[in-house]
């Protein structure tokens, strides 16, 4: 990958934090937590699935201890969302978009830094869906709800989807790894907001009692 | 020990991680979740006792990245039960034996796992009993509810006993580890199914409010 | 740090771990858990803290594995809480002291191990308060709670505080450490105290739903 590639999924990297840091903020603010059980959660949310994917990996040190601007992009989000929700309603149709957006940038980002480990092409798929999703399940854990990703909404479903075609382009194509990566993006992205705007779902899966 | 007895404790382990992916899709399927958060909960039931382990004792690969059968065999045995439940009543009292034999070689295979690493009695029995353990609780935790193992029916009780009896056995006496191995399974199943059949409790302790 | 300092800080970690203990079996006590599930949610609470920075910080053998002394500790505080809470009425004020100060030396012995492994002053005062709070945290999660340390009562706050107070002292000036690890105690308990006391709060931080 070329110098200008890093540079940029570093960025997004970045931007996939905030924006999961604010999911974590407008969570918390149902739940009438405290100011720093709101930084808190924002926290968890944002470096949960990276934090995950690391041990799992025995990867060390943890991203966000190697690189501490990743903490304060967190803080410099949460602490705008709690200003900026007392002032205004939140956008909820950005925030979708934005959401689908960190988790596309967190999914391949995950399948990346997962390649560089391990070989098995299953557990790169895996390793870089829990990089996208294990954030927003700690969050629900902690807000005592049962995660939104075991509900509804083609959320992991569009993480393992993305992860996958990202995986077959660079493993089978000699398109330049950017194309992959632009690629997956666009698959996780596209799921997502075909699921919100069609209210796509898999089926649910209910046992009689 | 032997090459014969080293196979069977790992067919004996696949065999433990189908019966947890079952126990978990079961779990699951109280909860009205999507198709792939009923995956996401057998995976997690199945592996979570044995990944705590790994990570607790700094040993990698982790066994599921290691070996990806245990993620093929989960899979398996969580597409064929949605399927057999769609036709069929669960067999629950066939599923209750099932699972004290998937509770059985998770705490043996957790306990000689930790022998070849650490030297505290204590240490190799509380990891036996993590890895029997864990993934229900993990299970039980996502799925919004007070884990079972804290509250009922004789269960990380006969993870402790069955791992303690084996690891007494294995250290004081000069029977093969063969013996060990199924005395102490055949302790944790005894208990289990003597919990069910006579509906045995340990007491329970509550405080006045 | 001198011998002694040492030793004193070792009594406190264990003291910590006890009292610990102590409110997890009072924490158990409402939820009406068998005998065992109390000793579980005991330990997890004393050692959850501790074992969640190890990992974080890749900090091989984990405190308790290293050092069994703390599961002895640990299972002796249990035992004794649970009998002396069947003859008498638990000292309320008693224990919220004893968990101040436990909290005040998890996060100080947090923030001095921390220290000989990372360099960030954010990181050492993130993990000085994770070994302060998320005992508890896993606490309230396994007993089906939103987590105390995110609502109430500068819990969080006062090991950030403390610790902040205690690492400033140690870097800028030449005081003896004992100095700085004591005022960081002392931060910790004082906030803790006066926000009983007085029912401080940081504001909480609700949504228009």
């Amino acid at each position: 990958m070329s110098w200008e590639e890093l540079q940029l999924l570093y960025w997004l990297d970045l931007f996939g934090v905030a924006v999961f840091a604010i999911s974590g903020v407008l969570a918390a603010g149902k739940k009438s937590l405290d100011l720093l059980g709101v930084v808190i959660i924002a926290v968890v949310t944002a470096v949960g699935g990276g934090t995950t994917r690391d041990l799992l990996l025995n990867r060390h040190p943890v991203f966000w201890i190697s690189d501490p601007s990743y903490l304060s992009v967190i803080i410099i989000a949460t602490l705008a969302t709690i200003w900026y929700t007392r002032h205004m309603e939140p956008p909820q149709k950005a925030l979708l978009f934005a959401d689908a957006l960190g988790l596309a940038v967190f999914t391949i980002t995950g399948a990346q830094i997962t390649q560089g480990i391990v070989s098995s092409d299953v557990i790169i798929v895996i390793m870089a869906a829990i990089t996208g999703t294990v954030g927003g399940l700690i969050r629900d854990v902690l807000t005592n709800k049962i995660p939104m990703i075991l509900q509804r909404d083609i959320y992991a479903t569009a993480a393992l989807a993305g992860a996958t075609v990202y995986l077959l382009l660079f493993q089978l194509t000699r398109l330049p790894s950017s194309v992959s990566i632009i690629t997956g993006m666009f698959v996780v992205i596209g799921l997502r907001l075909a699921a919100i705007q069609w209210e796509l779902h898999l089926p649910r899966f209910k046992l009689e009692e």
